[in-house]
């Protein structure tokens, strides 16, 4: 096992590996930018080295002067978390390359999964059904129109590089393809340095449903079943839960679709393949995410695994502690994303101090966040301040035990998005399962002059 | 269902029923004496009522003020929660006799089983063994030392109506035997104005082992296995984790001993039936507890059994929803008590203003506590301020998590425990299990000058 391990990342996630640092009994350094100095999980950590300023190319990005706090620190391994470099093949690559363990997959199947069309092909390999679509970056604008007259409007534009919904447009005729195609590789160039787009079928409210997987070195593939996160806003999951409410053959199908990916895909670590599920419960591979995810939390309140300490004994070369059979859910879980926004204003970020915070506690509450009274949450960051998780016997008394821990939860001094889940859970279409991944735009905030993307 | 209950309790346990009864959709009417007024659970009830001043007899000891704010507030059911009036047969049957259904046993339950004596009696007719002794109260001394010969010394005296180590005493050889019983007749005589007094075996270094039991009023009885409650001091529990350490064939007897004990009493709703465990295993049974306890979350961890939710259901009717094979734990939890007290001198009482507080979250961790920062802890009550619980696949794990959520959990403005459970967690006799009831006392922190219990 290492002895010392580097957290490259900041926030919850810096937090939530700390802890499963220091329940290993593994020495952990935190680095922080400027704008995180006083962030209070740093004095949690062994040590806490700054890496520059606030910006996240001078710190969190910055490759270099990751490399120089891990050797001053002299640690064995990096855990990137997830967002900044998390899924950078080019970082892992390095890590390894100064003989730092990236507590992550390989570098090559990173490179592999990180790029949709890639990602694509492994599927094929493994016998798992895509979305119908171009086999690879679309080159040209009658490629495109002959690809999607094949396949049946509506069709999906989506970033080759992408995530967060950037790159992505729906296109459900042929008049408005090509403006969509242009619209897509602009947002994509920026977003992503890279202007790469594909085309695929646009399947219709779908749910998303993904896979937890976990693959040891020694060449152990398990999944830890599934997560439904089709409660999105502009495609950011606000409300994930496990296991997805599918019938048991379908979940045990999904979960072999997925082993046989990260079989294909050489993958090793924690990783997610993410599908989507239209109304008949077929289900399209869409991506890998290969890294730990947010929404993590509900997976390991029904399986009772720690996955954040799972990759870091994989990581050092352990076999994973159970077999597929031994991985079994129990009761239902649920996580809300609380973020520093504010929903009756487009979700406008809203940093400051926290001057009041009260945390929910009791049965099948738990609370991960990396913010205290007293706290100032940056300007310069993603809006998480907190996930709130439940756990309970079953669907219905999971939503009852998130109803009333949102009505214990307070935070005050920046607006966030517990009014909003305290919503969507008295919603009758979400207590019943109605929902897809459109629903909250579609139906819970449908927004006036904006054109639904669905 | 009830639509609207009455807890006849205060603090964590005051807000652990009321969380319940939220997760219910039941409305919730809490009572506060005047020294609780700002008790910050009591936001959380639909209705609070003041029901007196602050001595206990004046509120929430008393039968008449009670039943007048459960008319006032029109409920159909009083939870009485721990302590208190929870164990008084009289208070249960006037509920009952106001038409509000008492959440507990029959008050014919609660009064066999609250006689040890009488709960002897039930444990012999259920054949489960007991410690040998007295088969009633102590009528003269002659009996006690004719009697005491006969078992052996060293022999241990129980006050009758007792509790919290009140009116006991250790007697290690026949010169000391007449002195102890009038020191324990006198102090049982305080404590519960009844100077009946029993002798019995000393088990020298037992474990405490306990098993949840639940029943409903259709005559089903199951256990949800089993405690430890070794760690005490001065016979108060200072950690309690379940399962206990026990083979599973002695984990099975004790809970099939508990549901007949149970059946042999009539008992209905939640109760704990409590043994002593020797270094042989063997066990011995001491008494029921006919009541929810403060250390019920552990094995609501390990069984995902919310206990005092089934209290409710099962007191407005409700059959059982699982059958004994349903109930299977999973993994381990462990419980600490934090108390408002110093620990560096004699535990005396801390009360006082809350200026400060972290409470701990992320995987495995639970807190349930009344206590908010600018709560003031009044020196009126018991000084349990809250309760950190944590689960983990397994003991050495459930520690693991224990020792940095302690690290984590911050409380300024009063003393309290959780140096001392900083230390217990990273004892090595405590790490391998190697503790029993005498313990703390003598092996962690031996008193001078107090002669040892044991």
């Amino acid at each position: 096992m290492f002895q010392r391990i580097l957290v490259a990342n900041r926030g919850e996630i810096a937090l939530r590996i700390i802890r499963a640092c220091k329940e290993l009994g593994v020495q952990v350094v935190a680095v922080y930018s400027e704008a995180d100095r006083n962030a209070p999980y740093l004095k949690l950590a062994d040590r806490a080295i700054c890496i520059g300023k606030a910006p996240s190319a001078d710190s969190y990005l910055n490759i270099p002067r990751l490399i120089a706090a891990a050797e001053v620190a002299d640690v064995q391994a990096i855990h990137p978390g997830y967002g900044f470099l998390s899924e950078n093949p080019h970082f892992a690559e390095i890590c390894r390359s100064c003989n730092f363990e990236f507590i992550g997959p390989p570098h090559e199947s990173i490179r592999k999964m990180g790029l949709k069309t890639e990602a694509k092909t492994v599927a094929a390999a493994a016998q798992v059904a895509c979305v119908p679509g171009s086999d690879g970056p679309i080159s040209s604008n009658a490629e495109a129109l002959t690809l999607a007259r094949s396949i049946g409007y509506p069709v999906l534009i989506k970033a080759a590089a992408g995530g967060g919904g950037k790159g992505m447009r729906v296109c459900r005729d042929e008049e408005s393809l090509i403006p969509a195609l242009q619209g897509a590789r602009n947002e994509a160039e920026a977003a992503f340095k890279n202007s790469s787009v594909y085309l695929e079928k646009f399947i219709d409210r779908p749910r998303h449903v993904e896979v937890q997987i976990l693959a040891d070195t020694h060449g152990n593939i398990v999944h830890c079943w599934d997560r439904d996160c089709s409660l999105q806003r502009r495609h950011q999951k606000l409300v994930e839960e496990a296991p997805a409410s599918l019938p048991l053959e379908v979940r045990i199908k999904l979960g072999e679709a997925a082993v046989r990916l990260a079989k294909a895909a050489g993958y090793v670590n924690a990783g997610t393949c993410e599908f989507l599920v239209d109304a008949d419960n077929n289900f399209y591979f869409i991506e890998v995410n290969a890294r730990i995810q947010v929404e993590h939390p509900v997976t390991e309140m029904v399986t009772g695994i720690d996955l954040v300490k799972q990759q870091i004994l994989i990581a050092s070369g352990e076999p994973l502690p159970f077999t597929q059979e031994q991985i079994v859910t129990r009761g239902h879980a649920m996580e809300v994303r609380i973020n520093s926004e504010d929903p009756d204003h487009d979700f406008r970020p809203s940093p400051g101090k926290i001057t009041m915070l009260n945390v929910p506690g009791g049965p099948g509450v738990r609370w991960d966040s990396h913010v205290e009274v007293g706290y100032s949450v940056p300007p310069n960051y993603d809006s998480l301040v907190g996930k709130l998780i439940v756990h309970a016997p079953s669907r219905l008394e999971a939503i009852a035990t998130m109803r009333r821990a949102l009505d214990e939860l307070v935070i005050e001094g920046i607006q966030t998005t517990i009014p909003l889940h305290r919503r969507i859970f008295r919603n009758r279409d979400f207590i019943e399962g109605r929902v897809d991944t459109t629903w909250v735009e579609r139906v819970l905030m449908p927004e006036k002059g904006r054109p639904s993307s669905s």
